[in-house]
């Protein structure tokens, strides 16, 4: 049987070699897996950013496991999971941190969980700090061969599994409190708020709106596209994941606004 | 038949996942083509530095398709294109905004060329904001795996496809105008200069010369190699991609003379 | 005869297409060979770095052919070698700078050396300054498809292949005087030191120590992991690969000390 593919996210950058020593190890169990990096430029500890992307890219992926490691808490008692969920059998590992939440539930939920901290797949000596080669790495490509959850560690409570709080929108008519969840590279800012939240609001696709944060009001359009508006322009727009989100147009929305994950900006209709 | 081998090259950087993404759709159409990340760290909207380092690698790719996106225009109603070049049935995929223009042209002008905007290989819904994801991708990895031009959109006119304007160099007996195409990560600035312009002028390998930029004049030599001089010397040398360069051997030209792409240089020999 | 596999490790950063051009040639010769990263994030012309991480990085990759680039030399008449060694019949590529030799040592020692220099697997024309793409990668590429080194160079004696000077640590009852070998980057800062100069000291794990490092000192503790302390602390521990090192708990150790490569940091217990 060809082993099943691999996802891999991770806050380990790009200039140490700890992703690369994790696919190494993968290559060593698993040769003929399939290893997709999403991406190992999560922020360094950023467990909520990591956690959207992971669960944003799912629809994206090849059903498999799906490797993700941003783990402030290595070394402590954070359990290690294994998780199977009720889509097409995908497993995801990583820490009990919230990481693996967002996508686990997107999947249509745990359906069996083990923790994976004493697997008898981990690597010996297990060190202290890079639990990503000496327990998830291996875990994952043993998963990958078609090892069941059983073999891989001790059976958890699928309903018990560690998740973030998440801030919540406030709807009104007349305004709409929102918070950035993240932003990405080219400093648009996700909100936590979507189109299904703006029927009973006066914001509208192709209207104007007032965005105000940190204490300045800014004009901007609801639009479909950067391409709608001239450069330099503020916009609101749904992004690629669905989310609404504010972006300038060839510009850096999070640097001009002030905008950074947490911060709550309130949009308002303008007549 | 076993897929085809797809080369990918984008502006979308490490930070996101907007890379892996990509590859993970590929991987759910064309689970067995090799994927190969020329780069992503492109910087962002620059089409003529995509442009440029897409054609240099295409002497060093295996045939097959290549995929490509620096697209400042997504969701405007630029073209979407998927080209086949005269050279080993090669695909190119990508927006019509000039990016693909010099790979196309290295490698025998293009045969055959269709809009794949509309594409039935793109994913629904499409987002307004990233097809690198919703069309490029999944088009190319439909063509990876055989699909016809035919197949992956409606037909366009091979011969009339987006170009960007290159500035030309001015070459007299006693000096030569050029202008810096670009620059990599360790500050060699690549000019739009090669030894072919050279015969009519004073410029001789391992010969002195002076460059002019921003005002300031430099002592140089036309040498073969890093190696030939001490460190900190300023050098005029081929690069490994057959243009003309200005370096400081172990240092950074970019930084020390100003160098950006578009200065202007002067080269003068020095007798 | 499948390949076998290829890890790579290099200077050549993220924004520039240098590794994927490797990645590219790597394919046309060899591609049925799974082509595993290491890291191409290895500060510009680290010799030292990149030796350490080759190093470390050996023991949890796959047997197969290890490709490692920084060259700062290249051009000059520094030798390139390919390096067969006692353990699994690994081969080693890469410049005979230093870079491969505390990995050849690590796996026993090299057996058989040849010099690829002027290799018949190189590309032509070879470039001056890029012999990752034109000549590393393509020598790789045809050991991993079963080459043998006789094909591919001259024979070197084995036994005399460059080496770097290493620091040596000092240790005395009531002090050591070590060095930071490297930092990763999170700030942790590698020492020249493990567990096996220990004993007789009195620096033992669980007990208090000082660390001095350019002229401040500072209280840490030797702990077994970053969880055992309050965010915040000093502590020295026993990183992933087995050495000793010093770390800021969920902060940056090498900013707040000043730590650099080199640093001389003397370590002393606190009673």
């Amino acid at each position: 049987m060809a082993a099943r593919p691999i996802t891999f996210l991770s806050d380990y950058g790009y200039v140490d070699e700890f992703a690369g020593v994790c696919r190494a190890v993968i290559a060593r169990i698993a040769p003929d897996a399939l290893v997709i990096d999403l991406t190992h430029g999560i922020e360094r500890h950023a467990i909520d950013r990591g956690a959207e992307v992971l669960a944003n890219a799912m629809p994206y992926t090849p059903a498999g496991v799906h490797l993700a490691v941003v783990d402030p808490g290595v070394g402590s008692p954070r359990r290690a999971l294994a998780v199977r969920v009720a889509t097409e059998d995908r497993m995801l590992v990583g820490p009990d941190n919230g990481l693996l939440w967002p996508a686990i539930e997107q999947l249509g939920g745990a359906v069996e969980a083990v923790d994976v901290s004493l697997s008898r797949f981990r690597l010996e000596p297990i060190s202290a700090t890079f639990h990503g080669r000496d327990v998830f790495a291996p875990v994952a490509a043993h998963l990958a061969r078609g090892a069941s959850l059983d073999d891989a560690g001790e059976p958890v409570d699928a309903d018990a599994l560690f998740r973030l709080e998440a801030p919540e929108p406030v709807i009104e008519a007349d305004r709409v409190l929102a918070h950035v969840v993240s932003l990405d590279g080219f400093g648009n800012a996700t909100l936590d708020l979507s189109e299904r939240h703006l029927p009973e609001t006066g914001l509208r696709l192709g209207r104007k709106l007032t965005i105000e944060a940190g204490g300045a009001i800014h004009d901007a359009v609801f639009t479909l596209t950067f391409a709608d508006v001239p450069d330099g322009e503020l916009i609101l727009y749904e992004n690629s994941y669905g989310s609404l989100a504010v972006a300038l147009n060839r510009g850096d929305a999070a640097g001009d606004l002030g905008l950074d994950p947490g911060t709550q900006v309130t949009l308002r209709p303008a007549d």
